[in-house]
């Protein structure tokens, strides 16, 4: 259970308390408030409670009163079905891979159901997991045409979370109104800076010493929708603006894959502009 | 309020209704437990209650029969007044240095209420900052009335907690009796790596490419206490021994004065030989 | 070229005198001493001769005498043709993948000739990248059979460099000797702590709040030799035994293809028991 | 020795070769080379030469004529005397007092030889440690007088290299050219990211999960002369942006007294905006 509400005394006692009377047992619980004079307030509760996907419609009536007493924006989410994911990529596989290892591994909770391609070069690493593999080319002019084979697609499949896992075109602010808080990119850079085309070679030109990406849900607000994972990497004079990319390829995929673990798992809240990700 | 229980459902609810019910706002409240199924559970709760100083002995009555119901190791730390801390040092004062300087300038909650030590070196650095400095002297044979002397000390300083910042000798078991969980040291290695002397000889000789520091709560098992933090650099072969000893005093006072003031806000608990650090 | 000798003056003026009289162009050049006064010198030079394939015999004669003068261990590394490399592994696939996919990007030089195994489940992984998959059994009481087999299909298969990407089979004194210097294990713990089983659990019972991995050279002394590269990666009182052993699998990977691609690229140079690494 | 000039084949032959012949003994040697073909190269000596500073003249002289046959930038740095280093600040401590601990602990070559400050607040702690505390205040509009009286003073006090750490006032062109490449500044920032004011707010309003500082070269270009060092650490939603405030200065104090180390141990050369640093 997610929950957001301006931050007043009671509220954990609220939750625990009703989810005890429920028999629930919590597993997990997890606070934040941003001023505890009048902020506001963010909770996580992970519970185990017998057949509550049977349950699942009067465990919600139930609590309703309560979330309206509270003011609460909230969310019952289930473990179970795991939700569905489709990938978008390009040509540059990194990050597909990464996220079909940690599928694979069981490191990823969630179902890769499908991977859509602006380009048809991943079909075969993408097949050889017997995941479907979608090819819809972009022609220029015909963009709109594209993104509604692609919306009909990720509404067959039931798609929960699109990863754009270096996906080289930029969505529209109508497709991404359909994902609201459900699409996560990686970005190429640490944000904010170079926010612009060819990090790397930017990077290498003002000569830093440390690189880094990264993830964010995508808004319409290009490159500025919230953080939800940064990492970076050391570098030196000796990298030039081909290792800095080759060093951050690796940054990308394991930070992209750290994102997509957390909304797989139901860890973050969204804050305005910002990110609450419970550990 | 820091709590140790066996898990069991209800807790939660059970804690957050009693401080609602007391008028208290919670601020912060962290939970971390083994296993759902029959493990150990921990709570922190931060709270604000008003004249809380005042009816400590009346709030603390009343959660008596909860605790006992629940059977739970539970204390009530209060923010005022801050804990009264004794740093023992030798003669390198890398890491007193760093404590003296995060408490001059406000990152460090508690008064560094005296410095003691088997030399007198560290004497000007300690009273430039108006800190009473103590040289007992640990005469061969006479470690009992040295340890004796500082025991008074401590004793007629009304000292929570001891830390030791590079203090070369070991305390006697009946010395570390007197404060259980309260006496902090830094070793000077990445346990339980070269647990003996000279590590940065060890770890040069090892030709290691990390090297690191430990803080632990001390125990009658040398170096054997549970940990509280540790943090590691890089080094490469161009490193010798002497280069690692640098690079470790880095680490050590960085680690030791996160361990400080951790335990300082009272977010520590322990766990048989284990720590739970809330952040 | 990489040359250890006594460190004395003019080593690097002879060498570079050398090299321009051949007409080589310097790219490259690291050198390292222990000790400036009668220390180990430590050097690497990478540099550009048209033709050196086919001048080898003709540059190595030309430098003998030089080398002979200044007591030199040397040895002239061609870039082409690339490395043969041998991966062993038993069911654990997270290292293999990551070497994999990195040859596959491009990022390491050499060639993956062969994966041998003393179990078949990654056969089909192997496969799909077109690479030769060996199933050797290592039946109880018959292990000095399967070394043998081992030992023939790597040296039919002409191969530079073992890696032991989580093989779980203690190589025998005699299988080492034949390529000394030229077996990498990965190692899942931060030596030289926790040396034993199950590295994990023992890190998870110590409390430890930083784990790590550990790539070397493989010598007669199990667990003992050279150490190339090591890392680490924080974790808290929430990770469990198996938590840590997913975060060390992350850690092993990066390790391990961090060792092999330096290895590849003749970074290394052997001191004793440990390594010089030239970035 | 530090040398730039056009890669071309022989110039490490020559430098040593020369070297050998005056008797010295070269302990250290590092290159860098921004393209084998046609770029630029880089090179730094250290060696031991008996009677060094009386013989400098000679040396130099010999040396020219291979620096301009080669068409090199070039210059000797003597060990002693150390570099007299002068550090401005304002009302904030941590990076000075950082500078001072390193100072004194022996990790820092060079002598603080003067604290020049627009304010008086840090005099005490800085007479303590013996160094002449210098109050220049700014008043507004008599920046330029200001100026003035302080380069007289550091022209008085031969000073190598001017230090602002944290210091809070923008220095003029005139100024900056009369110490090209020998003024460094800590920004607070992890650039090029939030180079305005206050960038923890913004970094906070951000929702960064990860903030750092970066060191340069100050240039007549605000925030934009030659990065020497970055360094950065992790935050999360609990850091609000006091807190951030609070971890960067603790990158600050670190990354600053790299730089400044690195300096004073020559080890840093530039090329155009960027720096090469040798390690």
């Amino acid at each position: 259970m997610l929950i957001s509400c301006p931050d007043r005394a009671g509220i954990v006692a609220a939750v625990s308390q009703f989810l005890f009377a429920q028999g629930a047992n919590i597993v997990r619980s997890d606070q934040h408030t941003t001023d505890p004079g009048g902020g506001s307030f963010f909770m996580r509760v992970e519970f185990d409670l017998p057949e509550l996907a049977a349950r699942r419609a009067e465990v919600a009536g139930a609590f309703s009163p309560i979330a309206a007493r509270l003011e609460m924006d909230w969310r019952l989410a289930l473990g179970a079905p795991p939700k569905r994911v489709a990938v978008c990529v390009s040509r540059e596989g990194h990050c597909l891979n990464e996220l079909l290892w940690r599928h694979q591994s069981g490191e990823l909770e969630g179902d890769i159901a499908m991977v859509v391609s602006n380009h048809d070069d991943l079909r075969p690493a993408v097949q050889m997991h017997g995941i479907p593999f979608h090819h819809i080319a972009v022609r220029p002019g015909a963009k709109a045409e594209a993104e509604a084979a692609q919306l009909a697609l990720l509404q067959a499949g039931g798609i929960d979370l699109v990863v754009l896992a270096r996906y080289m075109q930029i969505l529209s602010p109508a497709f991404v109104d359909r994902y609201p808080g459900r699409i996560i990119n990686i970005h190429h850079s640490f944000l904010p800076a170079f926010a612009g085309g060819n990090p790397y070679r930017q990077a290498y030109e003002r000569g830093v010493k440390i690189i880094g990406a990264t993830a964010h849900y995508v808004t319409a607000d290009l490159d500025g929708g919230p953080i939800i994972e940064q990492d970076v990497q050391r570098v030196t004079h000796r990298d030039n603006a081909e290792d800095m990319r080759r060093v951050g390829r690796q940054i990308e995929r394991t930070v992209l894959a750290r994102a997509v673990a957390w909304h797989l798992e139901d860890r973050i809240l969204l804050h305005g502009n910002r990110t609450v990700v419970f550990d």
